[in-house]
This record gives C-alpha cells, sequence and structure tokens, in this order.
C-alpha cells in the first residue's frame, strides 16, 4: 500500500525536521489567539448537517478557487444546492495543485474525517457521504472539535457593543474545556467618513454603555467602559483592521471639531477621517497599555475591490487583495507618539503585501523598550496571513524574524479563521517551522542540540503565547 | 568524454523532474503568443549572412551585458565591424556566470548550431566560422527557423496603423506552417503629451482608416475600425506598455477637450495627459471586450533613462529598467470599472518590478468573473518579464502564480523576443517549470501522480494558451 | 569529539563549495574598503582592558538584540558594570538562533579567542577570562588585529573637517602594514533644515580650509579643498548616508539664495532642504568624477525612530530601520544628470530595504558607460548592508547582482563596522558566496570548470575592488 499524500512526515524534509516534529512539536496544545469563530455556535455547541455547512459556506478563500477555475458564481455563492456547490468544490481542487488550498483541503480531510485519497469529482462522493455521517457524531460538534484538536483557549473578534453574552455562557459551563476569551474589535469607532453608519454606531454604543455618545468626550468613555467589560470578561487583546496607520496630527479640539461634525450627519472628507482615526488608534493605545492588553494591527488589505461582487454579495466575499503602502514613516509615527507619552501596549503586528515584512519587522525593533517584566519581543511581527498563509509565506515570515527579530521568541501561528476545521493550521505551520529549523541544523547553521533547538520549538508552538498575553488555559 | 554544458537534463535536478520534461514538455510545439518578430521577414523568409546580423544586431540585452563588461560602445552599437563586435560579445560572455546570458547563450549554440563547448574568445573564431555555414544552409532562414523550432503559431506586436500586409501575405502563403497573427499595439494613440508626435500619428491612423481624426469621436471610430481590421486579419490580441495604470476620472467631454488642444498643436500637460491615458484604456478594454479579445498590459518600466545614450542610439537600446509604482489602487480601479460596464476583456499583466508580483496577481484574483464559458484564470499574472525572464524571476512568478491563483490554468510562455533564435527560452521555461514541480514531487508537496501533473505540465506548454487566446494552430 | 559549531567546512553545503573557498577564497587578503574604524586608535595601537569594550561598548546591533531579549536598557547602554553587560549579552545569544548574530558572535569568538564551544551564561566565565587574557597579548592591539586578520587595507569614514592627522602619521609609520585610507563623507553640508548646525559646520569648514564659507561659492570652494587633501591623503572614495536621493531642481541661484538664508540663522524648509541636497550631491558627484574617485551612496535608512531613546541615548544606538521609498525615478534623475555633465563618477550603491534591490540595479545598469579605461560595472550594488548584512541578505544581493548585472565584476564584502573583531565577516561573506556559486555548479547551471570559477571568486574576494578603487594595498 502506497504511502498516503498527507503521511506521518509531510513537509518534513529532513532527519532533523521530523525529530523536532514528532518529539517537540507534535503534541503541544493549541492557544489560537486571534480567529473569528462564531461564540454563539460553540456556546450552543452547533452541529453541521453536512459538508458544504461545516467546509464551504462561509469559506472565502475557497470561492476565490472556485472563481478562478471558471466555477459559475451560482455554485459559489448563488442559489445552487449544497451538494453541487460541493461538486464545484471537488472540480476546482485538483487544480490547486502548489496553492495552500490543495494542502488545506487534504490535511482537513485526512485530519476530521480519515480520508486519505485525493480530493476530486472521482471521490467526491464518498467524502460526501463518510463526512456528513462523521458530522452526525459526538466529536463534529464544536465544542467536540475544539476538544479533539486540542485548543486550548482561543481569541475571538468582537464589536465592542457586543453584550459577550455567549463568552459569559462559556465562560460558566464547566462543561467546555476550551477558554474562550473576546477581542475587542473598534474598527467602527473610526469610520466618520460615512456619517450614517457612524452615528447608528456610536449611538448602539451608547445603549449597550449606558453612556451618552454625544460628545466625543462621552464616546471615548464608553469605549473605555465597554473595554473594561471585555477586561472583565478575559478580554486580553484588541484588533485592529487597517489599510494603513493612519498618520496625521490631530489634537483633541480638532478631533471633537470633526466628532460634531459627523454626528450632524455630514461624513468626513478623507483628511479629517485620516486625523479622526489617527487620534482614536492613538486614544485605543492608550486602553491597552494602560491594560497591559496586547494590540493587533493587521495592515495592508485593499478591501472589497470588485465594486459589482460587493453590491450584489456585500464584504468578505473573496475579492479583497494586498494594498501597496508605503509603511515604515507613519508606523514610525505611530509607536513613537505612544511610546513618548508611555502609551506604547504589546503589539502584534500582521502584514499583507510581503514586500514590506522586512522594513515593518525592523522598525518595530526600534521600540522593544524592555523595562523591566516586559516580555522578550514585545512588538513583533504577526505569523503570515491570509493570502501569506502558505508554505512560501510562513517561511518568509520566520525568516524576516529570525533576520530582524529574535524568532526564539516567536509567538506562532494562529488560524484568522471562520471554521472549526482550520486547527489543521496549526499542524501545517508547525511541520513548516520544523522543516525550516530542522534545514539549518543539518546544514550546520544552527548547532545539533536537539533539546535546546526544541525548547525553542515548543514554545513557539504554544508557551510563548501563553506567557505573552498572560491569559489562562483550558483543561 | 565529459558531459557538454548543455545536456539533456540541464536545469533538472531530479527524477521527477526529469520525468516531467522528458515524458510530458519536451514535445509540446509553440505557441509564442507575444513577441516581437518583423513579419515583413517571415514573408520574405529572410536569411542571415552572418551570427552578427542574427543574433547580436537588435538585441539590447547584450547590449547591455557588453556595457557592463567595460566594451567601449563603438564595439557594440557603433561602427565596429560585425566580427570585433562579436568578439566583444565572446570577450563578455565568461563574466555573465549566474546572469541569464549565459544560460541563453549556450543554449542557442548548441540548439541552433550543435556547439557544445563555453563560448569565449578561445572558441570565438570556431563559432563564427561554423554558424555561419549553418546559416547558409535553408533550415536557417526565418521560415526555416521557426519549423524546426515548431511554431505552430505567433503573435506579432503591432501598429494599428501598420497595413498588415505581410501578415496578409504571409497568411495566403500555403508554404508556411506557422500561423502568424498580429497584435493591436496602440501605445501612441495616448501620447497627447507630445502634441507633434500625436498629431502625426492621429493623421496617420486617418489615412489609413478612411475616418476623420479630427475628432476623439473619429479618433476613436478610427481606432475601431482598424481593431475590426486587425480581427480580420486574425488578431486577438491587443498589447499596452505602460509606465503605470493610468489612474483618473475622465469624462467624454474632459477627453474631449483634451484632444481638441493637442490636436491644436498644444501638448497636453501631466495631469491631463494622465486622464487621456486612462480615459483611452477604458476604451480599448472594450473593444476588447466586445471581441473577446485578451488585453495584455506590460507594466512597469521606466524607459530611457541613459538621457545621453536617447539621444544618440534612441529607444530600446539597453537603457531600460524597472519603475517602482504603487500599482494596486490603480489596477483595482481600472478593472472594476471596466468590469462595473461590462468591459472587462481577459487580461494578462505582466510585471517587471518583482516586489509587485504578488499584490498584483492578487488583485487579478478579484474579478475572475466566471460567467459560464469563460475561460479558468481569466485574468492572470504573464510569464516573467525582461529583467526577470531569469530562472530567479521565473520561479518568482511560478510561485506568485501558484500561490495566489490556479498554477494549472497558466498560459505559461513566450518570448517577447526580436530574435529567430530566442524560441530555446520556451525550453529554458519548461525546464524550470518541471524542475519546480518535480522538486514538489520529491518533496511530496505534491502527489506522485505522474499523469496528472504532467497533464498540467503539458498544458502550461502549450495546450492552456490556445484554449484560452482561441486561435488556430499551424499543422 | 564532536565537531565544532564553526568547522572548517562552515556554511559550505557542497563539494564544490567547499573546493572554491578553500582552494581560492580563504586565503586572499583582506581590503576593507568601507568601515568606522576610529583611525586614531590604529595609531595609538589601542590595546582593549577586556571583551565589553572591544565587543560590546559600540556596537548597536548587540544593543538591539539585547533590548529585543527583554534586557533592561541598564545592562545594555546604562550605568551596569562591563561584566554585568556582558553577561546580559551572554543570556541573550542563545535566544538569537536564526539571526546573524549567532554567526558573527561564534566566528568572533572562535577566529579570534579559540573559543569552540557555545556561548551562553554556562560558558560566559571561560569566555570572559581567556578572552580577557588574550587581550592582554600584543597580537590583540588594533594593529595586532589588522596584521592577523590579513587586512592589507582600509577606508575609514571620514569628515571634511577633519584634519586627518592620524591618517597622516599612520601612513608615516613603517611599522604598520596595513593601509589606511580617509573617505570623505560630507553628510552635514546637505543639513540646511537645521541652520544652527549647518552654520556651526559652515564655520569650521571654514576654519580648516581657511576659506570664507560665507558664500555659496566659498563653501563649495572649501568642500573642494577639503577634497585635494583627502585626495593628497590617499583617499579615493566619498560616502554618503541618505534617507532618499535627492530629486529636485536647483540653480545655481537658488542654491545661492537657500544657503543665503540658512546663514543668517534661518532654517530651510523641507522643500528647499530637498533641492539644497540634490544641489550639493550634483557638486559632489563633480568632484568625484573629475578625481576619478569612487561614491558611495548609502540609501535608504529610515534614522532615529525612538525618539525616547535618540532624547536620552543621541544617535546610532541601535534604533534605526528601512525607510520604504520609491527610488527609481530620483535615481534615475540623478544619475542622468551627472552622465550629462560629464560628471558621473564610478558609484557603488548600497540599499537597505531589500524590495528594492532588483530596480536599483538595473537602474545602474543604465549607466555603465564603458569608455575606454572605465572599469567593468563602474556602477554597482554595493554588498548587503546592516539589516541585510546576513545569510538571506547576502544570497539576495549576490542574486541581484547576478541576474542584472555581472557578478564576475563585483567589488565583494566590506564590514561597515566600528569593530576591530569584525573582519571575520569577509570569512563569513566568502563561505556564503563559495556556497551559492558551489551550488550553481552542483546543479549544472555553472560549468564544472573550478579554475575558471574558482578565478571568479578569488577576483570578487579582493582583487576586483583593488582594481576597481585604485588604491595601492599595504604589505
Amino acid at each position: 500500500m502506497s504511502k498516503p499524500f498527507i503521511h506521518d512526515d509531510f513537509m518534513l524534509q529532513s532527519q532533523a525536521a521530523r525529530e523536532l516534529y514528532h518529539n517537540f512539536a507534535k503534541d503541544e496544545p493549541i492557544f489560537d489567539f486571534h480567529n473569528h469563530l462564531p461564540p454563539d455556535e460553540i456556546a450552543a455547541d452547533r452541529k453541521f448537517e453536512n459538508l458544504f455547512d461545516i467546509w464551504l459556506a462561509g469559506d472565502h478563500y475557497k470561492w476565490r478557487g472556485m472563481r478562478s477555475n471558471g466555477i459559475d458564481e451560482n455554485r459559489i455563492t448563488g442559489s445552487a444546492s449544497p451538494r453541487d456547490k460541493f461538486d464545484a468544490w471537488a472540480e476546482t481542487v485538483p487544480h490547486c495543485l502548489r496553492n495552500a488550498l490543495y494542502h488545506w483541503t487534504h490535511l482537513e480531510l485526512s485530519r476530521y474525517f480519515g480520508f486519505e485519497k485525493l480530493f476530486s469529482p472521482a471521490t467526491a462522493d464518498e467524502v460526501w457521504e463518510t463526512g456528513n455521517a462523521k458530522l452526525a457524531e459526538p466529536d463534529y460538534s464544536c465544542r467536540g472539535l475544539l476538544r479533539t484538536s486540542k485548543v486550548k483557549a482561543l481569541c475571538t473578534t468582537d464589536d465592542p457593543t457586543h453584550s459577550l453574552e455567549h463568552h459569559v455562557a462559556i465562560a460558566a459551563d464547566p462543561t467546555i474545556d476550551t477558554r474562550v476569551y473576546p477581542t475587542f474589535r473598534p474598527d467602527p469607532a473610526l469610520w466618520v467618513h460615512e456619517a450614517e453608519g457612524f452615528n447608528a454606531y456610536a449611538d448602539k454604543l451608547s445603549e449597550v454603555s449606558g453612556i451618552d455618545c454625544s460628545t466625543l468626550s462621552g464616546f471615548r468613555d464608553a469605549l473605555r467602559s465597554r473595554h473594561d467589560f471585555f477586561h472583565e470578561v478575559g478580554g486580553r487583546l484588541s484588533d485592529h483592521g487597517l489599510h494603513h496607520i493612519f498618520d496625521a496630527e490631530c489634537t483633541d479640539e480638532k478631533a471633537t471639531a470633526i466628532f460634531d461634525q459627523v454626528r450632524t450627519g455630514q461624513s468626513a472628507d478623507d483628511s479629517d477621517a485620516e486625523a479622526f482615526g489617527a487620534y482614536m488608534m492613538l486614544f485605543f493605545g492608550q486602553l491597552n497599555a494602560e491594560r497591559n492588553w496586547t494590540m493587533q494591527l493587521h495592515i495592508g488589505a485593499e478591501r472589497n475591490n470588485n465594486e459589482r461582487l460587493f453590491q450584489s454579495l456585500g464584504r468578505d466575499v473573496g475579492c479583497d487583495s494586498m494594498a501597496d503602502v508605503d509603511h515604515a514613516g507613519a508606523v514610525r509615527r505611530y509607536l513613537s507618539t505612544l511610546d513618548l507619552r508611555g502609551h506604547l501596549p504589546k503589539i502584534m503586528l500582521y502584514n499583507l503585501n510581503p514586500k514590506d515584512n522586512y522594513a515593518l519587522s525592523a522598525m518595530l525593533g526600534n521600540f522593544q523598550q524592555a523595562k523591566p517584566g516586559d516580555p522578550p519581543c514585545r512588538l513583533q511581527l504577526g505569523t503570515a496571513w491570509w493570502f501569506l498563509d502558505t508554505k512560501e509565506g510562513m517561511e518568509w515570515q520566520i525568516n524576516t524574524f529570525s533576520n530582524t527579530s529574535l524568532l526564539s521568541h516567536f509567538n506562532g501561528m494562529l488560524t484568522d479563521s471562520r471554521s472549526f476545521l482550520s486547527f489543521t493550521r496549526h499542524e501545517y505551520f508547525r511541520r513548516i517551522l520544523c522543516n525550516v529549523i530542522g534545514e539549518d541544523i543539518e546544514k550546520g547553521e544552527i548547532p545539533r542540540e536537539m533539546e535546546m533547538v526544541g525548547e525553542m520549538v515548543r514554545r513557539i508552538c504554544f508557551r510563548n503565547s501563553v506567557d505573552y498575553f498572560g491569559l489562562e488555559m483550558g483543561k
């Protein structure tokens, strides 16, 4: 019997890589400190009808792949049946050779469904039937998948106006082993270029917080009170999705004037929106610093590029890509201003355009501070994100981190995913990490001290992030 | 006897690579869908006097290499004898180790002239004599070289004002097996920043088309009629050489005003030239979409950088290089506008600065459309171009395509060359492609299913582009 | 006994690489044509108290690494004892796996101190004691280290106002074998955005040169006279540290107006500073061209990013990183203007942000000129600099040079260092160079002609730069 595609030593090209993976990486649990999993489904312990629901329904990576394969939109996001859409995906996968989708697909089918052949129209029936049957088993509910994936904790992504009721419910439930923390993601609080949406948001914030948001000062207080509330519920991270780091001077007076204008219904122009964004991002930095939170910055996405599909399908449908922006100056000014004010929190910066990896990671290295008690690599380049969440992208990120910072202190992998089947990406990352480091050992570029090097690998897989974020893990 | 430098397994580092190349890639014919070959020389079946004429006379890559080697301009483009210039090249080649020129040179000498030693001053006499003798044989005429190179079809690059008489003559000639198609390249129709040249061009266009070009509407009609004519003669591609994608709003009224001003002899300023360019590029997109043509965009060259050599030698003399431009926003707006108007044609985008590969390919992926009948990867990143037409550049392009699109649907190689000896670059590309994919097989990153993977390789070498462009091949 | 980490074949992964290194590279002497060594210490033949003095006191690379490792600033640049700071470094090194600091550290300990174990807190005592003992030996003075490192010549970096007394003293001393040349680095002559500093500088220049600097013409004459003086003392290089290449038109009249304003005490605004910088850089280009000097351009650093540490510690403390700048247009205009005026000197351009490697090297290739007597690759991309002075960075630079120029003519390595222990970086570079080229030989991408290829390697290690700069070597 020939070896299956996903076998024990998948991606591990050397003896040292295999030792590192099997002896140090494989058995570490998972702390998925940034994702987009739905806390309500975890609270309700949702079960899934079929492979379409769990695997395709919300996955814009796959949609995008199918569009590239010439699949009609109807079979992607349209009215075609779940099975028809599943078949469209089966038609697409054989064309995904050399794309991460090919590895992800086979890892997920292998690890969760025990399917070891190649996925294609020829095997689609088998996968659909055996997969759907498995989904009826208890281990395939949301919580079952978290448990079998050894996820000790995870951080969802949440709006400040959210009640966090599901997080509270989960925390109160002794039957769930995984700790589920909220992440404070206040992006709409910056969007003064659209007065209507901003005002609706401010009103909702006012309602949720019980604090009048008719003034900037009230708006800030309301956000701070929500930040406090997230802290109480266990949150220790914020997250910010930004095309670029806002880069403008903005006094309290100016911010107040902009806020007041927008509250009267008049949208801010580009220059004022930039200024207000810069002002608020300094405020969020301060909130995070005061509470010793970590601030996550996801920068460099150019979103909703296809206006036609945006109008028909909305956001997050697989029509985003990379901006090109000269980041260095803006990042410098943002970090230095926070630092001068004593408001520089721990920062993880995720970058989308690979050309910027080096400049961004090197810029973070200027602000490591090193006050007693600070963690090492207090500012760091987060793992390869989105289009870079591939073997090539991960290797670039690992090399950038290694050369411009100290890899030993890297917080490692997170899925950033909406799917309960994505935890195999931790396995994928660990195999790639071990392969990169193992190759260095074989080449003599790292000493063949397996305990020392293995301990570093082990920490990157789990422990570094636990220590860095200061969050408690589940059982 | 030791193995020659260019041997059967040149560039093929693994068993899988060798299988892919020899069993699937090697014997595929060539469709060179973009080059700068002179149709008149094909029509006349030109023969070449000597190696200088066929190998050095028009090759600015070699000129540039010779300048870097400290060769005096007189022996490059000046009045030195053909043999002296040939000797200057022979002096340069041993210094080209690790440059693509070294591989190209030896591939061309091996494949066309059976010369298997290393080229240098020590072997220059032998090459000159045996090469010149071969050039007198029938297989070394333009058509002979196309035939022995198995070129089933090629697309030249032609001005809309050209009569295409040679294309017509070639099509009518039953003795030529290679199909020779024109490509519509209307760059001068954008150049309103130089009124004199623009007006001469508009006048010529008027004369050729028989349509009055004194108004913008007439100018557009004339271009459309030439597009129709190219279509009749078999053309299905346009080509556009752009520093960057023009990015400005421009109404019909504004374009008319700019056109009218320039027609009075007053050059457009930078802002108006940008607007007019944007306007015309939307028009060309529409023409292409209406006819189901493919639009080729070559972006990112900074041309004629050496003002002194430009004044003495003119364009295309080896003094071009890469621009750095932030492309993402402009490309987004261009494609989205075409898409919203229903005018988005098939697009192949060729990028010159490697830092932009990822962002550009990812941006194309937002617009795949996938209407029934559309080819897969309807928009795609073209093969590595010019300074990137190297092993490193090709590997980057292949990896970018793989990670941000579906490599399976890649249209593969084209020479972009002015020389009848450049078809060996298809061989070079195929060896590199097979080597990259073969390495993945050896590493277990692609399944060792040689028929499946080999079929993908075969399609990239030839069939994908035939299907994509919808052009008939010769015998 | 197991092989030490730094062994004979360190970094050499193939037989060909080992042959190239041991037979051609290893024994070449060193010409370190750009560094920041203190000439006064060479003149005085300074000896070092302890490892802190020679190894940590001035090394902002290590400071930066220690900050990333969470070391308190007091143990980096503060009042902690030398031994405590040394221990902080020992704590940091085990966390530097995959960072160049790890290789540099062990190379330096091995080559200069015979220490072959891994450096860590466990071995810190041994290193401190044996190292300090060695430093008392005669071979460990500045001159001793130059001699044992086989440094035939070096170029320091010097302000035009400097008396060069140490260079003169060294040249007059028959007991020193290493030739020590000054480099003309006139950066402060551009800094009109800070009138006070600029005026102090102009006054000092006036005093040193004996030429009145109250007018721009006098200022230029004074600089020219210092350039002459540097020439007399043996200097043949200038050096310029620039965020970007100044890019503005500036007539004599405009420059005069700016100069006059600044001399009255009013700082130039950004636009005027840009114009004045452009004006002066053309002037320096002319000075260099007239004397057949080489102009070194170090571009792309974003400096002093951490305002707080800048205020407390000043410049060059490990808080610099990479700018992102679109360089191509500005470099084009600068080189083309110099070329048109007949003022284009030999140029070595060092680039800091790796995304710009290709565009910059390709741009240099447009201006090779090739007048009889010009050296080949008269303009070239200098070796990987600062954050890129790593295995990855060097490989990128070597590949860029190979693909966009002729590697055969590369001037090779320089340390750019402030430390007398950094000459091992030549060894590190040579090993990486031989490894890259050796791999090409093993793959058949370069012919296995060891004498031909080895001769190229040998020249890159030493002879190319001797010929290019035209400087005499010591014994």
